[in-house]
């Protein structure tokens, strides 16, 4: 990701020369409140040096990766100072150790921050400054620049600098797409293996795939692994496109890619890192074990939720640009492009049918997002009438305008899911299973989030009936595929590193196996019993012992 | 645990003299179908001896606790044989090491399982028998029995050995409540530490707390801690009363508190996990260093949904008795206590007013589990009209099944917690504070599952807009007790082990302590350097290798 940030934000001549000093990638710093930045950068016009400070405990930068003991360099944002004014945060490059022998230069305190959930192999260090002098030049300069003299100029658009954050996003959402993806390929292999429970006295035990309630929970992630998958394809497309355009001048598409790909970031971590854990607890007693592979994929995709924007400020961050979709609709002007449902009238009725038209499956999630993006602007409305302020308004909606952004997010999952089986290049095959797939990806979602498709009568009582019917349908028909459509993410054995989703379905011998080289393992009497077993146990120790043995 | 299987299933001078040489507790074993179980033993009326088997890789049992390296006892479930005849699973005490030297006994293979996603303390381990031999006295014959001769002797009841059941999985429900309450405390202490992002341009960060979206996330928690904790505490002192009648023989309760505790198993299990992720990435990025205390706690509570019987297992055996209760209750008989609900007219509407009363939110409940018991009964029926067996319209059904008996055992919560703070023992201003907490639960539950309550038009959606109003309200409400309602749970630092849940609140101090007391902070410049980096940075290296080193 730094290479990204890098390459957008400084001279070209300046990232090559930083990329070769750079063992390993160095790493940026964020957090979800940028402008609050404790760390200072000072610049000194006597010797064309920034000053770097953070004299607080709370100004000390937690969590960039490879930071506590690996990183030569490092990107610092820290607010700049020059001329006695402040100018907000920028980016600095900082040399934290020596090229030489590797030790922290003065007026630096570096070290890792201690043990994680996952990240395991990863030093993720924390970081504060003690007045280090760096030369002028390792301001990051693309946008914004300080002279020698100290005269800041500020940047032509503040915009271009989404351009990374939009990257990044689409790039979270892909992995997101990828760890939910091979949960499913582990768990929905494993269920075709594991047989439990005789189905009436004296039968088979059937494959645990073959429970409803097993399907009903897997399923719906499968569709949701494709649908995600999709989701980051196309920002990722749409940024390649938006980027040229920038280059041409031309930012009108960025605030609407931006939206999206903050929302999508968030609700695709959210949901990968929910699914992937039901994925898990699907596999019963063995999903605990890292034999399962699961846990690792958790824990490498849930703080996904966190880094690179907040969840919860990211979806915020979206609804904020909904709102100003909504009342430049209610101006009477035209939107761009996917967000043009806005403003939409809300007194229709939903046309669903027994059959579920892909067609009434996404009008029914337009009609969810552009009433929620409604109600959310109305209760900020009534608020600021009543008499609070901007942003008491804002703070006393926001949890209305994260279910609005999350609406918002949703359905365009299921539009572009619908519009990627509807491409001419598929096969009427792939499109026969796909199409399934899909419409069990919109009509899980409706009934998940049921109450929001009927408060306003949208939806009948009856044809919810018809999409409960329906779900239980498409479970029948997609179980034939369902390992097919999980072997065509194509995961090899190594990269799954799971014992329970083998493409051989040898489960239960990789278990043993895997059990068999624990460690603890090697030898037959593990050496606590000498310490602490064998003086409880042996028949000479008084029977004091052994009553405290019994507790 | 295994103390109170022993108790209830082993004559009181067999469990002490068991009890007496067992070094820590030995382990029960379990799993999903126990009749399905592979492991077999024989009787030898010759020997008097019973041979044990689990001749394959499947009928290896994995996962009981201290198994692999410390217990020299264990309680195992096997298909009993006597006279040719197969009689389902019964337990047996077995010695597995050597009370001399701990060495594993001849016949038995045993060993830890290897790395779990928690539960790093313990030995979970495995274990098979090759032919074994173990006396007779070694079945735990309370309920049935084998004669000397081998002939059997069925239990006189079945259910009698549900008590223990009861009791374990009633303790799992505090277990998790507990989980659950931990994960608030830390969450909300540092959610009233920590500030972050100014509300308006030049004005204070506020407190996290007192941003509406981490209300939302973090208040209905809260009421589920709460609600939680109450629940167990019902079904724990419930068990104590029905035991007493068990012991005057009568058993006729016994059904009904196995089908709830069964369903709260799975439902506290289920609501604490994800609650204590949610209470997690509350905190930012903090939240998912181990200093924060809470992925300890979640890796311990998350597998609660799955041992003691798989959860989602645990709500279909509910559904059974629902099921039972229901057409019962169709043939006009009275049901017992607390399922009187099952039956009842449906073409009610909600008394929901802008108020909330606490009577109108048990009704809604009430409403809606009676509703979905219906429509999974009828589901059923319809299925074996339409020519299914009974085991093919079972799993057909058993989405419906799932819903309803969620649906029960939320009822059971929020009429519990509703039963609790209408109790005369409390202070007005407890009950004050608490109806708030309790009305937030019922509300908050009810929004999150909008669509049941919705769908035959129980609720208008007017009535919705009074919720949604009121639940917004109440986090207002609460927020000035917020920290002193999970003060009140008690827990001292010691037992959160939490730099972020510091009853002090010297958060970044104690994170700081933290990291800087890590061992790979003991030493400047760490080893790998010298193995891995240094030969790369080093400008005698050939320049493809800095190309190596910039990928
Ligand atoms: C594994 C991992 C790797 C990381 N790697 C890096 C890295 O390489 N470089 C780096 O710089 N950082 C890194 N981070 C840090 C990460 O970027 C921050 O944790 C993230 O930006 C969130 O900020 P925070 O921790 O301050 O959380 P906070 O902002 O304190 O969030 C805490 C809570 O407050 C709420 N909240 C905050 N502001 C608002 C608001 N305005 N409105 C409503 N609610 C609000 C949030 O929703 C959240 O629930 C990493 C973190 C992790 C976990
Ligand atoms: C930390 C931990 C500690 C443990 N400690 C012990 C211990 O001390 N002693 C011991 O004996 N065991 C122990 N276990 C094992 C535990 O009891 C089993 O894992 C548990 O009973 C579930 O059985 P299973 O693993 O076979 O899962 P499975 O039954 O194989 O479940 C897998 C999936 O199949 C589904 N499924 C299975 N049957 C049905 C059905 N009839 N209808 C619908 N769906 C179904 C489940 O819902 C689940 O999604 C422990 C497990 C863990 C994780």
């Amino acid at each position: 990701m730094i290479w990204d940030y890098l390459k957008v934000s400084t001279y070209r001549k300046n990232s090559r020369k930083w990329g070769l000093q750079t063992c390993k990638r160095p790493f940026i710093i964020e957090s979800t409140f940028i402008r609050g930045l404790e760390t200072t950068a000072t610049y000194d016009p006597k010797t064309k040096e920034f000053i770097l400070d953070s004299p607080t405990l709370t100004s000390k930068k937690y969590w960039p990766g490879c930071l506590g003991k690996t990183s030569n360099h490092c990107v610092v944002m820290a607010q700049l100072y020059t001329q006695g004014k402040s100018h907000g945060p920028h980016m600095f490059m900082v040399q934290i150790r020596s090229m030489e022998d590797h030790s922290v230069l003065p007026g630096i305190e570096v070290g890792v921050i201690g043990n994680k959930f996952g990240y395991g192999t990863n030093d993720n260090g924390f970081l504060s400054f003690d007045k280090l002098r760096i030369p002028r030049e390792n301001m990051l300069m693309r946008y914004s620049q300080v002279h020698e003299d100290g005269t800041y100029v500020k940047p032509q658009n503040a915009k271009l600098a989404y351009g990374s954050m939009v990257l990044i996003r689409s790039s979270i959402v892909s992995d997101a797409a990828r760890g939910l993806a091979q949960a499913c390929v582990i768990s929905i292999r494993y269920s075709a293996v594991r047989r439990q429970t005789e189905a009436y006295p004296g039968g088979e035990e059937p494959q645990i795939l073959d429970y409803q309630t097993q399907q009903y929970r897997l399923f719906p992630l499968l569709a949701s692994a494709y649908s995600l998958q999709l989701a980051g394809k196309y920002v990722f497309n749409t940024y390649l496109e938006v980027n040229d355009q920038i280059e041409k001048g031309n930012l009108e598409s960025m605030p609407e890619l931006h939206a999206l790909s903050a929302g999508l970031k968030a609700f695709s971590t959210y949901e990968a890192s929910a699914g992937i854990e039901v994925c898990r607890i699907c596999c019963g007693g063995h999903g605990y074990s890292q034999a399962s592979g699961l846990p690792k994929i958790y824990v490498d995709v849930v703080p996904g939720c966190t880094y690179e924007g907040e969840n919860t400020v990211m979806m915020l961050q979206t609804a904020r640009y909904l709102m100003k979709c909504y009342s430049r609709a209610k101006q009477g002007q035209k939107l761009p492009g996917f967000v043009q449902y806005i403003g939409q009238n809300l007194n229709k009725k939903s046309c669903m049918s027994e059959e579920v038209a892909l067609g009434c499956l996404v009008m029914a999630y337009e009609h969810r997002a552009a009433r929620l993006v409604e109600a959310a602007a109305m209760r900020m409305q009534s608020l600021i009438q009543g008499g609070k302020k901007q942003h008491e308004a804002w703070n006393g909606s926001s949890v209305q305008l994260f279910w609005a952004a999350k609406a918002h997010c949703h359905l365009f999952c299921v539009k572009n899911f619908v519009d990627a089986i509807q491409a001419k290049s598929l096969s009427s095959k792939t499109v026969t299973v796909m199409k399934s797939v899909c419409q069990l990806y919109g009509v899980h979602g409706i009934l998940e989030n049921l109450g929001e498709f009927m408060q306003d009568g949208f939806f009948s009582g009856e044809q919810v009936g018809y999409l409960q019917r329906k779900m239980l349908a498409l479970f029948e028909n997609i179980r034939p595929n369902a390992v097919a459509l999980v072997d065509a993410f194509d995961y090899p054995d190594m990269v799954l590193g799971s014992c329970l989703g083998r493409y051989d379905g040898q489960v239960y011998q990789a278990l043993y196996d895997y059990a068999k080289s624990a460690p603890m393992n090697q030898t037959e009497i593990h050496s606590t019993y000498y310490k602490h077993l064998k003086p409880l146990i042996n028949p000479e120790t008084t029977s004091d012992a052994m009553q405290f043995a019994k507790l």
